[in-house]
């Protein structure tokens, strides 16, 4: 152990809080853990983890707490028996949830004296401890720049705001982003795979084009921001013209079409909205009301 | 004009023809242009091109002739006239049609005489000429091959494979992928917008985390290539309850969540097809079908 690292506390041992405390032992932190079912942590232990009997003793041992556990429900069970042990310590929540949750813990960890953070893990468990993986956190940016050291020995550690809520809610933007572009690139994939091609090769091409479309979220960021969206690279109206040879490829092929469907909906709508001749950016201007009040 | 440059003709002068005219001329390749509307060539008169007076002109003056139109109608509206006089000439159709159009067009230039290369444009009309924008082709490979160094002044040209049809048929998955990824992005942005949080900062972190995504899909293309799903990382499983957050989270915020409902419910129909501890690749096996084949 390196005696300039802090100690540590890791609370849940599922395979990312596993992942979580490898990289807190492999970073030199002295590190404690505990899991409901103990059984979980015997790999840690090998590696020099010490096992806290208790809740109570977890938090005891280190002035950082991580909890990784299922749920804030989880979190409650396992943390308000001890909450007055928090005083004076760092609670940091990787636990998933809801901007509401976090912001229920964040003033839940205030009363009982403890500093909180809460932050969402963009990565899966292999990747913890990966300089390039992105940990994000919201909260106070004192104890975010305090501990910044800590976490860094998780991943990059990225502060959104002082919001607590912030963490979670681009978790579930971005998550949402992923599934999107997931599930666009699996219904690509079924469409080529239909003429022989393997998805591997398709994927080569496939990852490079996001590279331009990522420039394409960038200059209509910009778009957004400023609520203005000027069609003059590629506009709605041009985008509903193509989608149909999409559409039209796909049904030949047998492939379920909801996705690019929906996605013609959409756009449609927008064109119904007036943006016909404004950039694919105007499209939030429908997505902000669900369809119902139009 | 740099003698070592092919002669090439471009038919059509919308946005994206007048650009591919452009970047041959500022290749040095004697380029002759010719539009329905013959206004639209001023520009690229001014900087050197020729204009031809009829289609049979335009054929007649260049061993290449690429044209990009708005449909294969349109082609055939101006070449079947002169279909005679594209013998011994290469003919690259960078128009946007369907895998079948490009099959039907490759018999037709055939029949004529003429070599022919289907292609589709992966970037807006300010990209061409840039060597890191993909232009994708398809068709014999010798006729690539020998007509690289003039489609490399367009852009970096990749050759697909022999089959006509599939420079269309990526072009149309990729266009789903981006479709689906800005979709995702934009739903993303109205999410953190309701917290006060600007769109061009959400975005450089969304960037950031699509690359994490792009090594996702290429872990996944292996797994869709073998058939074998292994949910190591993350299950459909976990994705189901977890995309419950965001849902939540923008239904508080009055966003339209028609696009993650539709995630979850194909997510929903793999885990019900067997795949809920497999790996996020397994939905391609919900999409391979339309919904109500199940």
């Amino acid at each position: 152990m390196n005696p300039d690292r802090l100690a540590v506390t890791v609370i849940g041992l599922g395979s990312m809080g596993s992942a979580l405390a490898g990289a807190l032992l492999d970073g030199g932190h002295p590190t404690t853990v505990w899991n409901r079912s103990p059984g979980k942590a015997q790999a840690l232990l090998d590696r020099g983890a010490r096992l806290a009997a208790t809740p109570g003793e977890a938090v005891g041992a280190s002035p950082v707490v991580v909890a990784c556990v299922l749920d804030y429900q989880a979190l409650h069970t396992v943390l308000d028996p001890v909450a007055d042990s928090l005083a004076g310590k760092v609670l940091v929540n990787l636990s998933s949830g809801s901007p509401e949750q976090a912001h229920e813990a964040a003033e839940w960890a205030r009363s009982h004296g403890a500093d909180y953070l809460d932050g969402a893990i963009m990565t899966t468990p292999p990747g913890v401890g990966s300089p390039e993986m992105m940990f994000l956190y919201s909260g106070s940016r004192a104890v975010f720049d305090a501990n910044r050291p800590t976490l860094a020995t998780l991943g990059d550690p990225l502060h959104l705001g002082t919001d607590p809520g912030l963490a979670s809610l681009y978790d579930a933007a971005l998550l949402g982003l992923m599934w999107s572009t997931m599930t666009g690139w699996l219904h690509g994939t079924a469409l080529v795979r239909a003429e022989k091609t393997e998805a591997t090769a398709f994927t080569t091409v496939a990852v490079r084009w996001l590279s331009a479309v990522a420039g394409f979220l960038t200059t209509y960021a910009r778009q957004v921001d400023d609520g203005r969206y000027p069609g003059d690279d590629a506009t709605v109206d041009v985008q509903i013209a193509t989608i149909d040879h999409l559409i039209h490829a796909a049904a030949a092929r047998g492939i379920d079409n909801a996705l690019p469907e929906l996605l013609k909906a959409t756009m449609e709508r927008a064109r119904e909205a007036g943006h016909g001749s404004d950039s694919y950016a105007s499209v939030i201007e429908v997505l902000k009301k669900p369809a119902g009040d139009r």
